[in-house]
């Protein structure tokens, strides 16, 4: 018989987190067209302006500088450009920095071309190098148009929290944009917009327990704005066409209000949960590397490797066990493949690292069972290495 | 007590179907990455490549040509582009010629610069003039690369079907690459792609019964396609990047099996709805212009003028009487504007059309009610009208 199912890869998606769900049930009869004017349009404006409004309070900004869109990756696509507009008044980027431990939808660059795109390198601790992004900073040719920096909250695969307060005033120093990937620190650490810094912020729905196919563009002001990537009725006041998404925006509402309940107390517990976790994992396995440990990490996040044992190998074995884990991203349709991350962080990437990543329902007997599959899967390697 | 509501704005955006909501319903808690390999993930991988078959089925191809995207919008925004790759080898497009009627989502261009897209001109029956198209082709540059042509099958305002298999003979013997916008016309005629003969066609889940946030680019071929719009973790072969929306595609998927059940019949029912509605019509205003009458419409249309009336106050009262309609396209973010599409079939675009569209589950009764409500409406009208 199967081992039942244990869930341990909240980055790459969320469950459903019961009040979405509950708001997605309530609203699947809600159809109208949110642009039409008559009463079915006007019931589903309504959802979506109260959703607005939940990312909103999230983003610690008003219902007017968020842009929905179909998730994070078209947000960065959109928001990636050398083209601006502050007002009616054409704005020209000239070149985007990204950190080397991006997402690939930042290090793909969006609408930067590649010999516009340069990468700011990060340290062996994984952590975005300020010294070398001032230094980029001053030898930026400004006659090319002003720079755009972009760097994430919190890595995907390590869940290292980047400086992006400090990082956000080195850019607008050298007079730069900053954009901030906060798929991965939405319902892990505040993230209101002003406090970091930044001038866009880009959040995913089903990174927090809404439904896939919602984001958000939240932007500083409205004043200045990227020139949209997707054109057509002039929805989002222009700044995204296309019919909203009503059902999974109603259901990202509620999950970013879900998410902005007891924030530290839930993150704190997870981190109760993930140190019990790691605890275990270095007794039965002391030889197990955990990536990024010493430093600054979000609760919920283990990225390590297992000496003698490939990342697939290791995968493949934990589904066995009925443990959903990662190695590195989700994003790449399946492709297991060496981690850019650890690449960045100068270790070997063919070092194959997997990552455990817990959510708002993993519990103390979930974590017990993880350990004891680590262990299993851990001895086994031994006993393979001494067989080989 | 306000009336019970009669909706008839299915062009705008379609009630789910049973089935589709049954799906949605059902696929709620399938919540995995489609893109992770453990058992989470194949699960949903799974669910989406079904949905991408029913897909495939109704649009007469394979799997493997059906680029999943956030909607039609984005699809448009996806095609029209001067840049495709044959394989590996870049293919340089250098103008689009898109007709008079298109929807704005094909009218803005896409990725085409303003200077590089040309528009074809209507007859006054709305029908795209197919020896202006020739004219135009024949003008053209191939120096500066192919020709793109993009016509839709059936207006959204008007319901009018137009000559794509015509024009797409014509397209080709240029040489051209031939657009097909389907959207209004699935569900409604058959759209297999081969006997159309287009090379990309785009259809929409939330216009034939399935959920907001999902459509489709449909290709002819694997060879030929567009640069990709969204780029990032390489999700839909490289052609879209972001997590796919599990929850609507499954819908779609099950709004477009749907679809191709009982098609000629449910659409022929329809014809005999809308027969009763435009006599009933023409019994209480025998004034009423309904626009493409004499010409090829689909079955659930009716664009209509009543002399000595605007849009914005028909729309309005009609829904005071509970009734569901539109004044045009929905698209353009509650906008009550001129008609392109009058403008283009050389009508007085001030005249105000109102827009009534039938769908799957409209009654008898229903078509009963919106004669009720028009011919108050209509002789509410005259009144004012001699009052004034």
């Amino acid at each position: 018989m199967a081992p039942p199912r244990l869930y341990l890869d909240w980055n790459a998606t969320s469950p459903m987190h019961p009040a979405a769900r509950d708001a997605v049930m309530r609203a699947v009869d809600v159809f109208g067209n949110p642009n039409s004017v008559h009463g079915e349009g006007r019931a589903a404006r309504a959802a979506i302006e109260g959703a607005r409004r939940k990312i909103a309070l999230l983003s610690g900004t008003d219902a007017a500088n968020v842009v929905f869109t179909s998730g994070a990756t078209e947000a960065a696509n959109m928001v990636l450009t050398p083209d601006f507009s502050m007002g009616r008044t054409p704005l020209k980027l000239g070149r985007l920095y990204h950190s080397a431990v991006e997402h690939l939808a930042v290090r793909e660059g969006g609408r930067f071309p590649k010999d516009k795109t340069t990468e700011i390198p990060v340290t062996e601790a994984g952590i975005v190098d300020l010294k070398a992004l001032s230094a980029l900073l001053d030898a930026h040719d400004k006659s090319t148009g002003l720079p755009m920096v972009a760097i994430m909250f919190v890595n995907n695969e390590t869940g290292i929290v980047q400086p992006v307060e400090e990082a956000g005033r080195i850019v607008h120093a050298h007079g730069g944009l900053f954009v901030v990937d906060a798929v991965q620190a939405a319902g892990r650490l505040p993230i209101e917009i002003g406090r970091i810094g930044a001038d866009f912020m880009i959040i995913s729905s089903h990174k927090i327990g809404g439904p896939k196919g919602a984001g958000a563009l939240i932007a500083r002001g409205e004043a200045l704005m990227p020139k949209a990537l997707i054109r057509g009725g002039g929805q989002e006041k222009g700044h995204r066409s296309g019919t909203q998404n009503s059902l999974a925006l109603i259901g990202f509402g509620a999950a970013a209000e879900a998410a902005l309940q007891h924030l530290e107390e839930r993150n704190a517990a997870i981190a109760v949960l993930r140190d019990r976790l790691e605890a275990g994992m270095r007794t039965a396995a002391p030889d197990v590397i955990i990536h990024g440990a010493g430093g600054p990490r979000v609760a919920n996040t283990i990225f390590f490797t297992l000496p003698c044992m490939k990342a697939e190998t290791g995968q493949i074995a934990f589904d066995l066990e009925g443990v959903a884990l990662s190695a590195g991203s989700a994003c790449s349709s399946g492709r297991v493949g060496e981690s850019h991350v650890l690449t960045a962080m100068g270790r070997d990437p063919k070092l194959g690292a997997l990552r455990i990543s817990l959510g708002f329902s993993t519990t103390e007997e979930d974590v017990d069972r993880a350990i004891a599959a680590f262990a299993k899967i851990a001895s086994r390697r031994k006993l393979a290495g001494e067989a080989a």
